[in-house]
C-alpha cells in the first residue's frame, strides 16, 4: 500500500484528481490512474492531472523549470490537453505557491499553453486554433432523430448540431453519425441551442465517455460553430457565452487562436491509499 | 467556507463519505449532503455516514456512549440503514480507535445493529429479518422483456427476478412492475442468476438511484429469493454467496435474522471545503 497526497478539483463540473510529483517519483501507470479516477472504489474523476517539472519529461526541450501537465483520461490513456483540466491544474499551482500569476506557462503534450488568472478569479487558457470544416455531417440520436452537424477541429474532432430543444435529447446512449468514415476514431458530439447574441446552451457527448457536465474543446467547438451558424460577421476577436450542464464558460475566437475562460475550484486535499496491484 | 475532515470508503463498490462529528457540532443539512456526495463538484458517494455519539440523538433512549450512524442518501434524504454502509462505518470506527472489536454495537434509525469484525478482516452485520411474500409480481425491462418476480421485504421493499443471462439486461433506465399499486413508493429491483448451489450473480436497480455496484438489502433479498426459487430445503441457518458488480458478499439466512458479510475499505482521508450556501 502506498499513501499518496492528492487534491480534487473541477472546472464547471469536469473533475480531476491532482497529484504533485515534482521530481517524477510516483509510479502512475494505467492501473493507478484507473484506481484514482474510479468513482466508487477510488477518489473519482474524469481524469488525472500530475504536476511534474518539465525537465523530467523525455523529449521536452523547452524550459526545464516549467510545470508539465501530465494529463490522463479516467481509463488510464494519455491525453494531450484538457481545457477544463488546465484551469484546475493552474489553480493547484497557484494555491500551493508552485507558480506565480497572473500568467502561468504550462508545458503540455500539445505544447506550451498560456493560462492567465483574471482579477475575478477565473482562469483563461489558450486553446489553440479552431477550424470549422466546409462540409457537414449528419448525426442521429438514439431515438432516430437526425441533425445536420458542422465538423469542427480543435486539435480533436467535433460535430456540432443546433436544435431548439436540448432537454429532450436522449444522450444516455451515444448518437451515431454519417458518413461513418468521416470519423474513423470517433468524434465528440455537441448539441447547441442559440439563446441570444453570441450566447448558446450546450450538451456534450464525449467520445469514449458519454454525456459530460462540461468539455473544454467541445465548448470552443460549439462557439466556433455558432459563429458560422448565426452568420456572425463581426471581425475577430469575438466572445461567446456557452452555458453547459456544469456551468458557464466564455470562448474568445481570435484569428489563429481561441481562449476558454471559466472557474476552477479545488474542493479537497487528502491522502489516498493506492493498492500495489492497480 | 468551512473546512471539514472526511474519509471516503466503500463496501463492494457502494461508496460513502464519512464524517466524524462526535458532539453533533457540524451542520449537515440536505445541501451539505448533496454537495459532499456530488461526484463532480464535491467528493462523491452513494451516501454520507456521520458518526455522532448517540446521546445527542433526539429520541434515542439506549446507551448514550454508542456511536449513532446518521446515514443519508446522496440526494440528502434520511435513510434508516445501509448494509454496505454500516460495514464502512464500523471500519472507520475501528481504524480510528473509536470502538473496539470484534463486536461493535451501532445505533441506527432502524435500531441497534451488531457488527462483527471477522479474523480475515471482513465485517458481518445483522440485517434483521427477511420475508419472501407468497404472491409475486411482474417486472418489465426497458426493452419490453417481462420477468416473474418474488416480493421480498428486508425492512424495505424488493422484487427479485431470476434469469439465465444478466449481461443483456438494459438497466440504464428503470424497469417497471405490475400491478403498479403493489409498490406505491417504488421498489428495489434485483435480477439474479443461479450459478451453483447457494451461489448467485446479481444486478440491482435501486429505487431512486439506478443501477448500482452493490446494494446490501438487495443482496439479502436475492439470497432469500434464491432459497425459495431453488427449493432449498436445508434447515436454517444457510449461507449464500452473492456476486454483484462490485464484488462478493455472503448472506446468512437464520430463522428470524439475516447477516451480510463482506469487505469494507477506507480509501482516503482529507479535508474538504464546504460552501456556506450548499
Amino acid at each position: 500500500m502506498r499513501h499518496w497526497s492528492f487534491a480534487k478539483g473541477h472546472g464547471t463540473g469536469n473533475d480531476f484528481v491532482v497529484l504533485l510529483d515534482r521530481e517524477d517519483m510516483l509510479e502512475v501507470g494505467e492501473a493507478e490512474v484507473r484506481f484514482l479516477c474510479n468513482r466508487h472504489v477510488g477518489i473519482g474523476g474524469d481524469g488525472l492531472l500530475r504536476a511534474v517539472l518539465a525537465k523530467h519529461i523525455v523529449d521536452w526541450d523547452g524550459q526545464p523549470d516549467l510545470w508539465f501537465m501530465d494529463y490522463r483520461n479516467a481509463d488510464g490513456s494519455i491525453a494531450e490537453m484538457c481545457g477544463n483540466g488546465i484551469r484546475v491544474f493552474v489553480r493547484f499551482l497557484l494555491q500551493h505557491d508552485l507558480a506565480t500569476g497572473p500568467d502561468v506557462l504550462v508545458a503540455t503534450r500539445a505544447g506550451l499553453k498560456d493560462v492567465k488568472l483574471l482579477p475575478d478569479g477565473r482562469l483563461r487558457a489558450a486553446m489553440g486554433p479552431v477550424r470549422v470544416a466546409d462540409r457537414g455531417v449528419r448525426v442521429c440520436t438514439a431515438d432516430g432523430e437526425e441533425f445536420a452537424a458542422l465538423r469542427v477541429d480543435v486539435g480533436n474532432p467535433h460535430a456540432v448540431s443546433f436544435t431548439d430543444d436540448l432537454s429532450h435529447l436522449p444522450l444516455h446512449t451515444g448518437p451515431s453519425w454519417s458518413p461513418l468514415e468521416e470519423f474513423p476514431s470517433g468524434v465528440n458530439l455537441e448539441f447547441a441551442t442559440v439563446l441570444g447574441e453570441r450566447h448558446v446552451a450546450l450538451r456534450v457527448f464525449e467520445r469514449g465517455v458519454g454525456e459530460t457536465q462540461s468539455c473544454g474543446t467541445g465548448t470552443v467547438a460549439a462557439a466556433a460553430a455558432a459563429r458560422l451558424h448565426t452568420k456572425d460577421d463581426q471581425d475577430p476577436p469575438v466572445t461567446y457565452v456557452v452555458d453547459g450542464a456544469g456551468g458557464r464558460l466564455h470562448v474568445e475566437l481570435a484569428t489563429d487562436q481561441s481562449y476558454l475562460t471559466g472557474p476552477a475550484v479545488l474542493v479537497a486535499h487528502g491522502d489516498v491509499v493506492v493498492p500495489e496491484e492497480g
